[in-house]
């Protein structure tokens, strides 16, 4: 996807703030931040959102939200708790479409 | 864990309004709704937070994340799009220990 924000920032052709990266999952700081701390996950490979995501696609998704609690836990040390969310779409806030967690810390969170 | 209210809904031995059934996974509308449609979504085995995951459960998770894209679009008919939250210990937000995936919709949410 020569043309995906996200693909570019992953294989450093964009500079981001990172915060971590392996072979399959990139993680940089939001410019936009809504919590004192917030970091977006993604994947190198290209899924435009949860909703394309296949049968075939679970132990991707699972690697990613193990990467998450990897990154909040072990990396941004969010000892007192965060927030994961997961926009879908237009309607739930998707901005951009290369999917991506929020980890939100570093407050308390109302729901 | 005798004593999870969730562990209860997904038995039965607690009434909800449940939107989806399997083996392995439970869905019911949340009581105290933040938008026109919120289900949680929420593995039959006990897992009290997604901090608590390790390594091992990144299947659970990939599955668990299949299942809430397919509860959200093809139960839900979510079309428009979606918000997918989990919320990890006091400070993300979460009150039941047991993991617990928020899908919200109906209404265009704002970020």
């Amino acid at each position: 996807m020569s043309d995906c924000l996200f693909c570019k920032i992953a294989a450093g052709e964009i500079p981001s703030n990172k915060v971590y990266e392996d072979d399959d999952f990139f993680a940089f700081h939001d410019i936009h931040p809504k919590a004192p701390t917030h970091v977006l996950v993604i994947p190198k490979f290209h899924l435009a959102t949860l909703a394309d995501a296949t049968k075939e696609d679970s132990a991707l998704l699972g690697q990613l939200m193990d990467r998450v609690r990897h990154i909040a836990d072990e990396v941004l040390k969010l000892d007192a708790g965060y927030r994961v969310i997961i926009n879908v779409r237009e309607g739930g806030g998707q901005v951009v479409f290369h999917i991506h967690v929020h980890i939100l810390g570093g407050k308390r969170l109302p729901f």
